[in-house]
């Protein structure tokens, strides 16, 4: 089946926060592709793949990017899909450079950014079935099972430490 | 016609920030709708309108709120639909305290997170657009015409500075 | 015999920190429940607590959780007993996100904020024990007494580095 | 009828936003007292007034201060009866380090803090009449009647711009 | 005469701040040349601009831009002469944003950075200059009178408030 | 009287925060100097008048500056007299700036850092005077009347307040 | 013989640090003494340790604290003797509350400030040389001494590199 | 062959970042030197160091330093070579100070600041390159194809998750 979802790095040392994105992913049944491309080590590479997602029939492309992290910035330039973006804590400055990178761009081109590291990378893939779901009644209904495990999960784990805490 | 986005604020002081996401769906033509509630003093109100968002035919919610800004994280607790989230900077702490409230979601409910401020609101609308674009060919190719759009406009202000610039 | 004070956390991964709490309650044989709900996974849970809290007797609830932490802000919107916030660390940006997204509460609905992490837990323990000496002198004289014992540790703590210390 | 709150500021130039929490407090009917002392210009004034406070039947002590701002620590370091921080924004720093001079209390000494500046101020009157409520009922009927008066408050709001916004 | 440096800003909102590097650069008569082009506006353009640069005899080019500031890293992902970036501060947070976003590049890429705002757009220039200078010994020359005349100004200024100042 | 205290500043743009160490100097009746000199623009001389301060008889140099503030620590590095450092909020990111570069001096070469701003340089001549004071039983009785007085200003605002507040 | 430096801290716990400054007190010959007491936790005893400072005989005290660190400025409020703080990295938010609750000190009670942590404690007892050298001609030639040694160790580790550095 | 880079650290305990700036310049030919000199420990021998630099024949000068690292702006202040800074973060504020240390240098006196740490030090020897190439075309030939081999790098690894990834 042809990927839907482009999950984008920057570097093969994102791999482990991004990983999450394409497990919760294929949990979702979305088909995706992993690709790594960086907008200052291979401009050209990730212009191209930018100007292709909508013919190639994505939905979304999920960009995770560490330090001055533009990778989310330059395909949102250009493509009009949904992008969304992950910053990635592999700076000394524990990630702020990269949240503030990749959210604070200007009028007319949007990043849709998610929590710095693995639980953004979760989210970005969440979101992106949420997306898919705004035309996929399936898809959505998908989501709202998803949610009510979120809240079964959380009533077990109360569950267990009332009978399990001893101070 | 029936409203798809819709337009949420914590307080009617976040106003003149929200307007910029209104205008800028006018202009692409969006049906949408906009409402104050707020996660803190309308709990209950807060929480029906999510629920009630996608069987009404949202197909994204922006919503808009300052300080330590749960409204956002909140709607995305009751929907499956998209949430974009825009931090206001209307405390001391110039908006930063909004930002990390609304991005730093856990794995589970993602918020897609927009600068700050008006830059923010303008983007959130145009991010729903693009949520739209998935699946309307038409709403698309509009944003490609509003990307060569913001290209022109970059030409010409580049060509009156060159005419204009003295020291 | 009824708990009078709530120790609430958003996931079992909050518990170390909030196990600082309860150890500290204990010490002052105030009857407590330990519960997990989140105001993004469970959020209907999360509102029940919040409603029943007053009529079941609850005096104070003490909240921890991390990232953008909604959880205390939102029990605080149903409920008119006091509510304590614990900012936790768990995060890349070192529970800065925490502590802002707990204590930023706008105009009309307090929470009143402890310090990031276990400090903070002990310390919340310690504020509801204040708050329940405010009509029940013994826990005010049980509080004048633990005054008195930090002291002492403090002067116990002075000795023992004047006779130990060697450069 | 003798006072059973407490503000203190640490200067007559935190006037302008301690005057917050003094005009809820009234709304709340609830009798108050205004004290300037300095943690650092009156070290051994403070000191007395803490001491004094349960004796002189206060329930809780509202303390606002800018900078580095001890007061609320010195303050809780001598009293037993709770202590409610205000932080104010009146150095270059913009408040954050008022924030973190109140929060970060070592365990053993809690400060229960609010939001920096006016939004705080308002809360921490909110939040002493929340402590007085715990064990007056009438003082927690009242709460529950101003938590519906800001519902309303904000279903009238969203009427408002509903009936008057034209982008 | 061809114009050797390059001055590219992002908008011309960005215009008051980089008129300091034109000024400054007239005043070392260094032949100069400026744009604006976006790295999210126009990217395409920026792209030729960049790979142009060197063919079209550019020894540096002087990049400022706000908020998520890409412009000069994608700058300098396209072309092998230095690229100096100067951080404007244009959104809410005061320039942080566009400083961490400028400076924080990724091994392989590097922006010269200077400092935020005006300050940073005069160094931008002297240090075009310094970068002329490495091969142009009249260029070295005249910086070293820059630094004579430097420092005789603020003597003066010394002198000035000595013979003025009355507390 | 020969000066016994420098006040040294970068600029003379730094003189409206700077007089605030002069007033205060002269109400102790302490003979000072003032003087401008930068570390980047002119090194040399504040080379040398770091090197002759001791023999020239300064008991302490109070030195204020903005952005990244190396004159206290450059005067430092060349004297064995004790220097007080004044950052100075004169750059776009509100003296975060300045007091990191003031305070983190490396091991061997300490600044003894104030308040940012106009406090500060108050502070930096109280602090002079009490280093004065270490010698100076007169200077130290001095001191202990300035403690006296400023806390009659503080009761004295306390009346005040106590007698006009009318919420 | 009697101390003249004193060095306090807020907790056994601190020990580590603050030996740096004992330490170097000692290669100075500097008599000092040790004490544990907290702002907090034990207010009389370090109201009372402040108050006799300066009858005692000391010339500066150090106070190393962490956290919402008031021990400085509790001590600075109730002594006419220089006070130098150093803060301690000990709490998630990596010294930057410690740092900004020692540093931004009202007008009227300084506190100077050292480096966050060893650095900090290290240059405290340098800094306290400095002081007691401005009426001890012998301490000042000896911190004369101490500068010569450290331009002698740079020397000697640069040759170092030279011979070593192997790339 | 007669240096024309400068590698300069303030002290050796900065070399495991510094090595990575020289292993660069290695690879790319370009002979340099290593020095450790400090801005607070040796200013004489930094003040000599930078005066001599242009007649050394030296094109850049690489300056590494942590904490308040004035290191790079003293040399600036005394050359009119470009000066390159990277700022390491080797105190417990994570880097933040250097950064800020560096970059914000007043007008007159620029510093070219690189990214904090390791990333910044290869990107430092690779500013001095593009330098170097700006009159010397074979040095910027070697850019060039230095950025191929960047951007194949990139390809490659991208191949190689393809091939591997497995969630």
């Amino acid at each position: 089946m042809n990927p839907i979802v482009g999950i984008v790095m920057g570097s093969d040392s994102d791999l482990p926060v991004m990983t999450e994105s394409a497990k919760r992913l294929k949990e979702f049944d979305i088909p995706f592709e992993m690709e790594i491309t960086s907008a200052h080590r291979s401009p050209v590479r990730t212009s191209e793949y930018a100007r292709q997602a909508r013919e190639r029939g994505l939905k979304a492309i999920i960009v995770g990017a560490g330090g001055a992290s533009h990778l989310a910035g330059i395909i949102a330039a250009e493509t009009t899909i949904p992008v969304i973006g992950v910053p990635i804590d592999n700076s000394p400055l524990s990630g702020i450079d990269s949240l503030l990178s990749t959210v604070q761009m200007p009028s007319g081109v949007p990043v849709a950014t998610m929590a710095v590291g693995k639980a953004g990378a979760v989210n970005a893939a969440i979101f992106a079935a949420e997306i898919i779901g705004t035309s996929n009644p399936a898809m959505a209904d998908k989501l709202a099972t998803f949610k009510i495990e979120l809240e079964k999960s959380v009533v077990e784990k109360s569950e267990k430490i009332k009978r399990d805490f001893k101070v």
